[in-house]
C-alpha cells in the first residue's frame, strides 16, 4: 500500500487530493496548521482507517515515521486576498515549506510533487502561456510574496533534483474551482457565486474585460494524478483549462444557472492583477494523455450546488 | 557611533564595505561563515579596534549584542563558479539569510539594505535595464539558485518593509571587479587578469560579442553608501557602470595593459548566461547624485596591479 503525505491537506485542493489517494487504495497523511485550511474540509475522512491528520506548520521540519512514497506540497496561501494579509508567512513556506518538503521526500526516497501556479507567469506578454515563458512577475510588487515564493519553490524543487537525483515533478496550476473553495476566499467564482445566491451585486473589478480560464476541480486532480504517476517528467507542466472568458461572461452565465439578474459594481482593478491567463496545455496532453473534460457550466452548476448548501440556500 | 552589521564581510565586497564603514567611524560587526568568503580580505582589520568579527552562516539566526544601525546583507555566493557548486545552499542563504538579517534589523530597530543583482534580470529582453524591467530569468534553470533566490529576497525585503515599516534599501549590483576578487572565482575579469599575467591563453565563452559592463569596485561602494544613507529610497537602484564593451573588447585591453599577447581559446556558452548587460542608472544619478567615475582602464590597472601582488609577478 503506497504511502502518501499531501502538504496543505485542509485546503481546497490538498482535500481533494487526499479523497483521491484514498480511493486510489493508498495511506493517507494529511500534513496543515489550518491558516488557510479548514477541518471541514477534512471531516468526512475522520473515520477513515487510512487516513491521519497531523497539524503542522511545514515550516518547521516534517517529521513521519515510517516509509513514503509520495509526498504533495501543497501549503501555502493561493487566494490574493489571504496572502496580501500574511505576505510574510506566504514567503516563508514557499521557502522553508518547499524546504521541508524537499527534506523529508529526500529522506523517505520518495517522489516529489510541488504544485506551482500560473502566477510564476506574472502579467504575461505570451498568451497563452506556455511552459517555456520565463514570465513577468514583479519582484517588488504587492503580489511579489506569493509569485516569488512559488518561483523560489520551482528552482529548489529542480536543485534537489540536479544535486541530489530527487525524483520530482512540477505542476503549474490555472484557475480551478469547485466545491470547498472558501467563499469568502476573495477569488471570482466563489465570490460571483455567493453574490447571486445572496442577491448581492456582483463585484467586477476593472471593467470586467480581463480573461481568466477556469478549470474544475477534479479535472484538476486528475492532471495532478497523471503527473504523479508519470515515471519521468521532471520538467514543468501547465495543468488548467483552456477555455477562456472575460470576467463579464463569467458574471452573466454564473447568474444565468443561479437563475438571477443583479447589478454588477465596478471596483478598481488591484495592482499586478494579470489581464489575460490561459494555458497551453499541449505538454499536459502530449507526455501525459491529460484534457480537461468537465465543460465551464457544468463545473459551474457542481460549484454552485455545492454552495447552496454551504450558505443553506439548497 | 553608528554601529553597522556585515553579513558576507570577508567577501569581495562585503570587505570593501568594512573599510569604507571603518573609515566613516562607525563600529563594524563583520559577519561570514567563510565558504566563499576570505579571510585576507579582513586580515589588515585584524588590530582595529572598531572591527569585530563573527563566524556564522546567516541561514542560522543572526545574534548581536547591544544596538545596530545599520545591517548590510552581502552574504550568498554571487559567482556562477560558485552557485552552480552549491544551489541549494545559495537558495538557503538568498531565502533564510535574508529573512534572519530582516529579523535582527526589525528587533534592532535597524536600516537594512539588501544587495541584490542585475541577475534579477536574467536574459534580458529589455536594453538597457531600467529598474521598472522586470526580468526574463527560468526559474528552473541552472542559474535559476542564484538569479530566483535574490528575487525572493527582494520580495521579502518588500514585505517587511509593508508589514513592519522596516526602513530598507535594495541595490541591484551589476558586474564589478577591483582587488579582491578572488582570481579563480571564474568571473571574466579575474580570469583575464590571471591569464594574462601567468601567460596562459584567454578563455572567451562563446563568440565573445555578448557585452557586460564593468564598474570598479570603489565607485560600487560609493554608490551603496549613497543609498544606504539616502533617507527614504526604498525601491531597487542600479548601482553599475554603463560603459558597455564586448568581452573580446575587454580581453584585447587587458592584454594591452598587461603587456601580452595571447591566443584566444573559446568554450562553448554556459546555458542562462545573458547576451547583454547594462544598466540604465538614471535612477542612481537623479536619486542618489551618484554616477562611477573610475574609467576601465584605470580600474582594470589597479586590479591588475593588486593581482601582481597575489601571484608574485609584481
Amino acid at each position: 500500500m503506497p504511502r502518501t503525505v499531501i502538504l496543505g491537506a485542509a485546503g481546497f485542493l490538498g482535500s481533494h487530493l487526499c479523497d483521491r489517494f484514498i480511493a486510489r487504495g493508498h495511506e493517507v497523511i494529511g500534513v496543515d496548521n489550518l491558516v488557510t485550511g479548514r477541518p471541514e474540509n477534512l471531516a468526512h475522512l475522520e473515520d477513515e482507517p487510512r487516513f491521519t491528520f497531523l497539524r503542522h506548520n511545514v515550516c518547521e521540519r516534517i517529521e513521519i515515521d515510517g516509509p513514503v512514497d509520495y509526498v504533495l506540497n501543497f501549503a501555502s496561501p493561493a487566494s490574493p486576498i489571504d496572502y496580501l494579509k500574511i505576505p510574510i508567512p506566504t514567503l516563508k513556506v514557499g521557502a522553508l515549506g518547499t524546504l521541508n518538503a524537499c527534506g523529508l521526500a529526500l529522506a523517505k526516497g520518495a517522489r516529489l510533487l510541488q504544485a506551482s501556479t500560473s502566477e510564476v507567469y506574472g502579467d504575461p506578454l505570451e498568451h497563452p502561456q506556455k511552459e517555456t515563458y520565463l514570465g513577468n512577475v514583479d519582484p517588488i510588487g504587492p503580489r511579489g510574496c506569493y509569485d516569488e515564493g512559488k518561483r523560489f519553490g520551482e528552482a529548489l524543487v529542480m536543485s534537489y533534483h540536479r544535486a541530489h537525483g530527487l525524483d520530482t515533478r512540477i505542476c503549474r496550476i490555472f484557475n480551478t474551482s469547485g466545491p470547498r473553495m472558501r467563499l469568502d476566499d476573495g477569488r471570482v467564482v466563489p465570490t460571483f457565486v455567493r453574490q447571486a445566491l445572496s442577491g448581492e451585486p456582483l463585484t467586477v473589478f476593472g471593467d470586467g474585460t480581463q480573461t481568466r480560464s477556469f478549470c474544475y476541480v477534479d479535472d484538476l486532480i486528475d492532471g495532478i494524478e497523471a503527473l504523479l504517476m508519470h515515471p519521468s517528467q521532471v520538467e514543468p507542466v501547465n495543468l488548467g483549462n483552456p477555455d477562456e472568458h472575460t470576467i463579464l461572461e463569467l458574471a452573466e452565465i454564473i447568474q444565468r444557472l443561479v437563475g438571477t439578474q443583479l447589478p454588477i459594481e465596478h471596483r478598481p482593478l488591484p495592482e499586478g492583477d494579470p489581464k489575460v491567463r490561459r494555458p497551453d496545455i499541449t505538454r499536459a496532453r502530449e507526455v501525459l494523455g491529460w484534457a480537461p473534460k468537465v465543460p465551464l457550466e457544468e463545473g459551474l452548476e457542481r460549484t454552485i450546488a455545492w454552495a447552496r448548501t454551504q450558505l443553506g440556500t439548497a
